[in-house]
């Protein structure tokens, strides 16, 4: 008899992935004994035990010790959650939203049931990034987490960075699967904020909410800007990025111009990486799949083998945070817009370039985060933004450190604060 | 009163990174009380504590419940470290050599002592790759690795891929401290299969000795040899490489032809980077310094940490370990020589290309590695051998797994057995 008894909520791409390899897996004492589904009319493979429609199936039977939580609704995902760790359950879930909105309260419910609550596949799916920054980085000073943690629109960039326009990327990324009808949450940035607020609470022990934070999609981006980021030979990027200088953190989402010279310019297609920036290790690039349902379920898998040996995350990191989130920041970008006149909103510190077309304009320059924060990017259609990723060092401020990396020289070392 | 009393062999250049790092992190519960090293007139930065220059006064210190040794000669090592096992003391070393010689002994004899043996620094520095493969692909079936595992090898071949000889690219490796003075260990290979072996103990579970392997640094590599590679726009690589075709495993040494659409094409000067392929998670990249005192220090730092919670590592593939080590494999590749007629030496399958001029000549084509290990690489100096990381596809074989992993798709899935 297996230690580990599962219930499975959710039986879709993931779910049915996690089936598929937990069958296989001859290494791991674990075993499904239910599985409750949301759509009693869908087509499904055959399974060898059947498929419930009710959560009291799970949440009920006092032999599932495991409950893995696949379903897209978050809401529900977070009432299932509750009871489940109230029921004295162990929790595995990849649901990023749940977990940016309540991660707090289910830490603490978790902790007063005595049970886990992991999610390693909630962050760039297949690569094992909370494991690490809980294991492996919490007695060095990490300094910067910058990273590409959502497929969807890494596709859509790839694409654009061919010279493809951004509505015939989306609709092929939409055709082959890499993109959902309706594609708000990845294009739009929420994805990637969400996943940054869970990546900042194990790498700086912060708990941020998402709305607090710049989050740019990469939904506005438009020929003409896809034209300059060509014709200058940089790629973009859709970073979610957090850093810190002395005790303040700085985390946003949002576009970054990268040069051929970063370690995510060969980053392409649905792929995530994670650049991590420590005091000793330096700088390290995680670089690997970011979703589907294989490498998702793989993810999964490592939290309910993790779980056999008792593993819960212990936000060492939450005790001693004594950073504090700060805008209190200068940022080189570009902006650029189909109506010249809406540049004229942004009060900029220092301007570099402006150039002004028939159709389109664009101003580059030195802007503070606090300016940026005032806009809502996503409703104002016209207005492109786009950092560059490697930032002027501003003459009163020394850079975070002196490091003698290389291939990753011209990132995120520059940055400054007032 | 710190819970970990630690005793340090070895005050070089990783243990006074060591020493710097512990004094300033504040996270971490444990203490170095003893310093052991061996050069009594060697000018040293001073220490709170004084520095001794007997084993003894660590190893019949009671206090002291974890020694950490980072000293050059192995066999000392051994003896140090065998000593501490008995006196129950917990090992952290990063003694790649003592490792590959004497592991599965150290793992015994710890095993019956109740203590840990932990030694992530042992390969690729900073980067947490035995932790990884420990934890995280323990049910994930591991397919392959490929790693850039030595940086002073990969510093000059760096050099010699802008087209600087390897004799001055050796020099100055050595004038920049990347190179020891007796290089021996790091460009024929030595070091790279030592950390090989010690992988595959993780990645596989087997034991092996490293005299079992084909094992070729970049010592022979000529400027013939370098100048095919610049014409024909590839870069060399240093892999140590282990893969798994069935219950076939294969693992070597060997400098490697990449191209630029490999995902090592890019790690140069001392990087290391480790390339893992498994069946559900994919290829993942770990990129990262691989040596230096601070990186190295960061890792056993790290393992120093994870004693705090009583870790071990577990070794669960070695119990369920089906496959065997094996030669039976054709691999494609560069032969040259400035011998023309010990090209004949060789019984290739096939001949792709044969090039012949007045000093130099070399022969493309396929050979079995059976042929390649009769050959002792590091003495025969008027021979060059470079593997081909884009392996033809055998036609009666089928590949190892159909991937639609693009960034990396031209590595090792098409390697074949008979």
């Amino acid at each position: 008899m297996s230690k580990l008894k599962i219930g499975l909520f959710g039986f879709g791409c993931v779910g049915s992935g996690l089936y598929k390899v937990l069958n296989e897996s001859k290494q791991l004492d674990a075993e499904i004994v239910s599985i409750v589904a949301k759509n009693k009319h869908k087509p499904r493979e055959k399974t060898k035990i059947p498929i419930s429609f009710e959560p009291e199936a799970i949440l009920d039977n006092e032999l599932i010790n495991v409950v893995v939580e696949l379903i897209n609704n978050s809401e529900e995902a977070y009432l299932i959650i509750k009871k489940a760790i109230q029921s004295k359950k162990h929790i595995v879930t990849a649901n990023k939203k749940l977990l940016s909105e309540h991660l707090d309260e289910l830490i603490a419910l978790a902790k007063e049931n005595g049970v886990s609550l992991l999610y390693e596949a909630s962050v760039a799916g297949s690569i094992p990034i909370i494991r690490n920054l809980e294991e492996y980085y919490n007695n060095d000073t990490l300094t910067s987490i910058e990273g590409i943690v959502n497929g969807t629109s890494n596709y859509i960039l790839s694409q654009s960075n061919k010279g493809i326009s951004y509505t015939n990327a989306l609709k092929d990324a939409q055709e082959k699967g890499f993109a959902e009808v309706d594609p708000k949450f990845d294009v739009e940035g929420f994805d990637s904020v969400f996943k940054l607020t869970i990546l900042i609470k194990h790498a700086f022990g912060l708990s941020i909410a998402s709305n607090q934070l710049l989050t740019v999609g990469i939904k506005n981006l438009k020929e003409q800007d896809v034209r300059f980021v060509k014709e200058k030979k940089f790629r973009v990027k859709l970073f979610a990025k957090a850093f810190k200088v002395e005790n303040h953190l700085f985390a946003f989402v949002a576009p970054h111009l990268v040069d051929a010279t970063h370690a995510a310019f060969d980053v392409g297609n649905e792929f995530n990486a994670i650049i991590v920036q420590a005091a000793y290790a330096d700088k390290q690039l995680f670089y690997g799949k970011g979703a589907g349902s294989l490498p998702t379920a793989s993810a999964v898998l490592s939290d309910i083998s993790a779980l056999n040996y008792n593993y819960a995350y212990e936000y060492r990191k939450t005790a001693n945070a004594e950073v504090k989130l700060s805008d209190d920041l200068k940022l080189k970008v570009y902006i650029g817009s189909t109506n010249f006149s809406s540049l004229s909103e942004f009060q900029f510190e220092e301007i570099e370039d402006l150039y002004i077309g028939i159709d389109y304009a664009y101003q580059i320059g030195t802007i503070s985060l606090t300016e940026l924060l005032k806009v809502n990017w996503n409703e104002r259609i016209e207005l492109s933004l786009l950092l560059f990723s490697e930032q002027k060092i501003n003459k009163q401020m020394k850079p975070i450190q002196n490091s003698n990396f290389n291939f990753l020289k011209k990132d995120n070392s520059y940055y400054s604060i007032h």
